[in-house]
């Protein structure tokens, strides 16, 4: 694997799944691996989750770890091409990606979407950049239309709780306050649409996902008749994508457990950070079919596994 | 040791801090011991001494760390229980914390007081659910109302300097210009009710501690009567308990070089930050009555006797 | 060496940049040297090369690392001497400094100049009190009036890229929008005069720099004249050291193409972040003239030849 911003990267996206389980369970096995080399993550957005499963995933294999978050820590960067940088802005993408990369073996990149511009959202302003810039191995920490280390843990996360060979399961909208992007849900989308599993997607109209993503899947407007039989309820907000970036209220979405009784025994799923009470239920979140934190902890040994298969391959 | 969330969780704090003063001076020698481990620094606040005597502590065990400011690199997180999150807060810290302690060995929080809800703060709104919902080991880096860690670093420095078996140890209260947290001095008073020195807290009526933490210490009115044949004199502004997060002025109870004069050669000690010529004088900052940076430099080697005896307990 | 500070603590900055370039090719050959040593560093300012490069250079030696961003991370440090701290901060620098050095067996540290006060600037009010105080080796990493760690890059730049023995390398002024610190230049200029190439300054008039740095440096006023048979040209803007911290427009000085063509086949460096189509123009910097990013990448190696050499010492 010579980078991971998406499943195109992936030979074997269901054996990197399991590589990742496998990690899991002897998380020190490679600790020595990356020894002499370094992961820099540079944050454009907050995060939790993945700034700290992502920096132990580095520890576990024996690198070391330059974190800078790009706002505050450094300078603000400009985009555009050509552009007479008298403004805010004192350093240009262009440059400060190859300078960066030369200080590190593996450079990583969370730069969120401005769900303003679909233009620039949808053609990867930021990570095309890093893709095109970068002079070693790219790692997307979730980018403006993908997240692939949570879909990476999401896919282990089911393999390693289906008691079928092949599992229903279902992505439903839920609702939220602000607007929210789109790409957990059109990477877990791309991510089911590689397995054999009965995959579905259930929102209200209007919120349509990418078809470059999601073209393949079941889609389901009715979220009672979707839940139906569901092994699997993954939930999560995305704001408008032809309406893009547009709030649309639809309280009723909200998933709880009278929902998830309904289904066949279903797991309930979310990437966390969730809004309790807004997007899912205390009763659904605090009750037996909740992984989250389960799938939360995954986090760690995909990054691992992604890591792992980007040093193997840098040797 | 589980936890180190109080001097409760300590069996013998005298011993530690003797450990503590043996690590000192062989600070390498278990640098092994910590091997695959990761602490996680999780900070709601600022903080210098804490912060790098902390992460240095880990590093001699040969541990690595993670460092999380909540506020800049994360999510705002929702402390109430059962809220309805549609407001600002993006995350439960009841679903962050088992998150956070599954990348992590150890996990450790800076949570600063509101000093305007006493009910909320003494009942340690922040703490409690970090011990409730962490996954591992828990080590209290200043919460709203103790510091222990910064305790072990005061008793490890008394037992440093003192000249006699049972030395007469003061407490004093000293001005400042905002409202600080009591955690500080709750917390020495603890550590100091559980040694047999002769322990006097002495600040203005109407600054009265909280007897949960102080109770059994002997308090007395006048600074002057207090400070005869000191031979530390610890000095500590904190806000009012009673009044709670009342700011009191009293200039006349800031600590100079004449007042040490008066004492048995005391050493004057501080927590630090301390404000010059407001909490303490130059003249007595700068006099040789002065162990604060020792005080200081001690902070390392009693996290380090709390961070190993914490990995010890985890084999 | 003791600290690293300015070029009057290299004893030889020439044999120094060539350890750099040594280091390059072999980066790990003293992986251990740094075992159980910590570098603090403390930025008072944003950095992205320094704050990287630094960090890796310390990684490649076994040092682990402990990065402090001031304002953000801690308080607000007094640095008047006699100060009565009862305004907005909460420490004197001249306590955080012997705190932060006992923590750490090298201190870094970056600070700007206000721009406003040309005598506190010049007296390195920050770097100063870091000497005075400072119980470990210090590494300026950028002050007030000079950036050593920048010049010790630029000379292995120039020492890898030179075709003769003594090339003319011309440092010019170039516009810009807002006031910059004069320590790059000042610090080339110092570092320029300690070797035998043919070293030229140009600048319009009024932009002189300080002769404390500069003296002994050709000065010319035309650039074209500067730039005829440049081997290397290194662009770089400064605001008036005379009129102090005013920002000079003069947007004919602007480094581009065609005035590259005119040299001597000349290599373009600059220290980056550059602002484009302001300081240098696009067909400028992505020409075969620009060593921009070589540049920045020997920063690494500078970085950590500075390091092992303050580590040797301190054995």
């Amino acid at each position: 694997m010579q980078n991971f911003t998406s499943i195109d990267d992936v030979g074997d996206p269901m054996s990197l799944a399991h590589r990742a389980l496998a990690i899991k369970k002897q998380p020190f096995k490679n600790n020595r691996l990356g020894e002499n080399r370094v992961l820099g993550m540079v944050f454009f957005n907050a995060s939790l989750r993945t700034r700290m499963s992502t920096t132990r995933a580095a520890y576990n294999l024996g690198m070391k770890v330059i974190t800078l978050n790009v706002t505050s820590d450094s300078w603000q960067l400009e985009l555009e091409d050509g552009a007479v940088m008298d403004q805010g802005k004192a350093e240009h993408i262009k440059d400060a990606i190859p300078v960066m990369s030369s200080y590190c073996d593996v450079l990583a990149v969370r730069a969120f979407p401005t769900l303003k511009d679909k233009e620039k959202d949808y053609k990867e302003e930021v990570l095309s950049a890093f893709l095109k810039h970068s002079r070693c191995p790219l790692i997307n920490l979730e980018s403006a239309t993908l997240h692939p280390l949570q879909s990476l843990a999401d896919l282990a996360t089911i393999e390693s709780y289906k008691m079928v060979e092949r599992p229903r399961v279902v992505l439903t909208w839920a609702p939220h306050v602000s607007p929210l992007p789109q790409s957990v849900a059109n990477s877990f989308a791309q991510w089911m649409n590689h397995t054999d599993y009965d995959f579905t997607i259930t929102h209200p109209k209007g919120l349509e996902l990418s078809e470059q993503f999601v073209s393949g899947a079941n889609v389901e407007f009715s979220q009672e008749k979707a839940l139906q039989n569901a092994d699997f309820v993954y939930v999560k907000n995305w704001s408008s994508y032809e309406d893009y970036g547009k709030v649309i209220a639809a309280p009723d979405w909200i998933m709880n457990k009278k929902k998830l009784e309904r289904t066949n025994q279903a797991k309930l799923m979310h990437c966390l950070p969730v809004r309790r009470n807004v997007v899912i239920a205390d009763d659904a979140l605090d009750s037996d079919h909740s992984i989250i934190y389960e799938q939360a902890e995954n986090r760690l040994c995909s990054a691992q596994a992604v890591l792992e298969s980007l040093l193997k391959d840098q040797d």
